[in-house]
């Protein structure tokens, strides 16, 4: 930790700040300069009383935090890159992942015409709301266990694996049962206490960006999973939300580059929720490809203008197989195959 | 709903989506304007399907919502003022509200002087958090359960009500116990289970609003706790994310006014939370009180340079009773009595 | 500045970082800690090459300023309160200063009916724009010069200082021959020609804050101001830019308090453009008076419905002096006058 | 324009809205809804008055308009893709425009060098600035005219084309002498004078887009350019400003999408202003062709940490050229080529 002082503090006020770093159990070490002076703290500030409370004394200017606050999730604690395996399907190797499916679970025929779908185009994974965390009340909740038992289903008819959120500490255990992957939702990306619950499923997890979360703090919600013993975290970026009104969300691929850069774990965009909007997925798909993402993750539904969420994002059939086709050249580019 | 369609769309595929509207249960009204068409459809948005995935279909440019989603929260809905009554404290009358007391409950000593401290300067609620969401699992997490029988302690010697957060659906039953005002943090504002789960314990909740929620979201967080059949919640702003750096969070003060138009719910603002900087907390405390909120939550610590927990944002003692006495002229100018 | 090395640098490379340092003309001081190294670069930040450019060595992990950017608009370099004098009415000292008038000059009746109206109601100031920046060509853009001589006519008339907004260098020279202040707006807040070319001017400038600027930048933009020889400046915010959508924009009361704290400059409030809604300005004026704003600046108009610009967000005549008597309480409570 | 109405208003109400309506030049359609009343306005938007001046009177709950308030730069006005002819070089054809160069130009030295190197990978277009608009008015405001002279001199060296910035109205005419595109900087991106000014020298703009500028907002800012006949506008998406704090901006890909359904007008991305890392510049790269943006421009310095601006920000030659052949595989699969 690096803590300024105001300009023109008295010596003694200096001294008061070093013998406060020292009684918090740092070294300090104070610079004095031309136009202000700094003391520096010698620490490791991961097992150390944060400085930050310093900023409580009126001769503090500011206090900078000189260390990364993740560890397990660091690129420098594990170089290469992590590839998560879910039963069988690898995620963040050379293959690129593609999960698809509807929006939400809501029946049968639904759920396994499209399970068939997506399958028959590409993707190895299937993805479907069974709880549905809804801004109103009155909208659709999801069919909640029975969403479960259909994905169960659908698994045992096409292969395919699972992935659903878990909105619930309290849904742990029987979604867990079901699920290949335990999906944690933008609005849960800071609700450790289920991102903990999760992480002692040794389930693999999916881990939404919230909807304003800094990288550093996203990357601290992943080491809430680490640091419980479970190693099977990977990101979704998701979009985040800004200004903009002519989408839902603002898509973030830079942040493929940043994750790959800080963390070893792999990282899935979602363009549906991304955008919002199934018109802009398609191009938004390429660019993850390019971007380097390790996978997508697709809603598709039989009839999106009659889905019972979140139609407007979703693709048809068609439009799923012609954008797996499209996506062959830029995969092929980036040396990855489905 | 109105339905815009896309300029240039022949007959036939506007016909498409005036069936649509009325297949989906509502009365579909087309009219045809010089530049564009749009299709009104008259029915109550929140009791059908929605619209919005009409926006899958090609010729439909979008959807615009015409109704507000909320309904118990509305000031439609009610349009006198609730008053929340916290054990015979109310809140939400003519009577200003101060919730007072430490970031987080770190010792008995320290609640307990805090206790008496804020007390003696006229705050009529402890506030101290037992549990902590805390951004990195290696900073402090909170007293738990201890914290909660400190938190019962300072209650019965000083007659002080008391607000704890609460974090987990699985503690609701026993912060229950021990809280007056059940807290909802930031975090966990759109934590859909967790706001049921809290609103059946009938206790009044204290609904934080999120780092980036729209007001819309709020008032529908709010709805959850209020269509679950519990009338006693109270806002809360405590600061929005923005790009703002020289502060943790960007009050915005201006909500106060917005939720006294939209809702008949209390509001309390949070200035600790709200800027992280115990240096600009009176300010905004005076221009809460000028906004017409019904209350104020502060963060008071006796050592805020060696808190556990955001030290930069607690006053001191000094501190806390200086900013009551600087308030008095504008609550006597608002028509306010502590 | 201080300069992060990544960890697990060796010794020489860390060596080639306190050589470059040196090189650019600062006195390299390492400190080799438990985790990081860190190399603090003594020397003037504001005199020197930007030390920020070492970011393109890999091995340096990020650079962190210590000082301030801005000097002559910061509270260290002048710590009392400046007062601006417009022509004998004081901003910035005891007085309260109202100005008010149409968002748009439109034609002589609706400037002078305003101006005896916001006069009789207590404003020293009349606010109209004659050059007005429009998101759309298509939108009305103001009477111009026309505008400018019925200000001037109503100076004449009612005695009342002249607010405009200056949109173009070079309409610098004529709009400053009418008005006793140039207003600088939102969208040229980083203009920083037209700064300059108005500063040169030597009259009073109200300085609006960018839609999403952070308060160093707006700070630095007034150092422009005064770098170019004009101690005149004023502050004012206008709202920024967020997700929220109730509201144009989200006024940031919180920034007064900041600029008071950083500089001695006066901040001016405008509620109007600061929501964009008639109905929460009432509010936002007794916050901005609670804060301790040393004026507003608000929108009037004789019939809001059929402005030419920005209806929406004016006060009538009626709404204007009933704002002016409700202000008067916490006027009395924070000790100011108009 | 939709005109939603408060529930609960007496027809007497509604009728005075149906009035004003007419008397604003539209001919008003009520719907009497189950829930609400609206009024639609049928009308072209872009030639009336507009009628959100209505929100002015109490019975309005919203004015929503219907149309979209861009026109020349829509999609639907040209279907087709247009294509900007920069003396010879075509932008937003089959072929992919690499424009590189220094951020600022710095000497003729360091521009002739980096010429040269740019020219080698495969650059057709030079960029350097030679008027810089800095945040503080102490850091290098860039060469002026000397800067231009040095463009020239590259230019006849290297026969590559010349984008420059253009900051003042009054600089127009000498930069638009040297340069073959005259660049728009996002702190001008609504600087409506400046726009029009060099709208009227007929050469090539490139229109970044401003920090926080909604797509609307943006295609309005072409929208005056095309207004003023000059239809050779690309767009430049340069990052937006959000709340992350690892980049300086955040990159907003997704734009290009959008800007390819919304307008037929080329797109360019600048991934270097876009993040201010060098780390993250050849990710970006590869997701902005990917998007489909029609070209880039990007920062080369040789020798980054000693740039004047930005270093952190700028490749090397070798960064640059490595760039450029990693791009060479997306750039086949998306048929485009240099």
């Amino acid at each position: 930790m690096i803590v300024v002082i105001r300009p023109n503090t008295p010596r003694e006020k200096v001294d008061e700040v070093i013998q406060e770093v020292q009684r918090l159990g740092y070294d300090p070490r104070p610079i004095f300069g031309t136009q202000q002076t700094i003391v520096a703290a010698i620490g490791d500030e991961r097992t150390h009383h944060t400085l930050e409370s310093l900023n409580a004394l009126p001769q503090v200017e500011k206090v900078m935090p000189v260390q990364k606050r993740y560890k397990l999730a660091s690129r420098e604690s594990h170089p290469g890159n992590s590839i998560v395996n879910v039963d069988g399907v690898e995620i963040g190797g050379e293959k690129f992942c593609v999960m698809a499916g509807p929006c939400s679970v809501e029946s049968e025929e639904q759920l396994l015409t499209t399970a068939r779908a997506v399958k028959a185009a590409g993707a190895t994974i299937l993805r479907g709301g069974a709880y549905k965390p809804r801004t109103s009340p009155y909208e659709f909740q999801g069919l909640g266990k029975e969403g479960l038992r259909l994905l169960d289903l659908a698994r045992q008819e096409t292969g395919l694996k699972i992935i659903t959120e878990v909105l619930s500490e309290n849904h742990v255990e029987h979604v867990a049962q079901c699920a290949d992957i335990l999906q944690i939702g933008a609005r849960n990306s800071q609700n450790f206490q289920l991102l903990i619950e999760c992480a002692r499923t040794g389930k693999p997890i999916l881990l939404k960006r919230g909807l304003s979360q800094r990288i550093e703090e996203w990357l601290l919600a992943a080491e809430y999973i680490l640091a419980h013993g479970n190693p099977n975290v990977m990101f979704c970026e998701r979009g985040i939300r800004t200004f903009e009104t002519y989408t839902r969300n603002t898509l973030d691929l830079g942040a493929v580059a940043i994750i790959k850069r800080e963390s070893h774990l792999p990282v899935i965009i979602d363009p549906s929720q991304g955008c919002g909007r199934a018109d802009l997925v398609r191009a938004l798909c390429g660019g993850a490809v390019a971007m380097g993402a390790d996978g997508l993750i697709i809603e598709v539904h039989p009839h999106p203008a009659e889905a019972l969420s979140d139609g407007q994002q979703q693709l048809d059939f068609g439009g799923f197989s012609g954008l797996m086709n499209d996506l062959q050249p830029l995969l092929t580019a980036m040396k990855r195959t489905v």
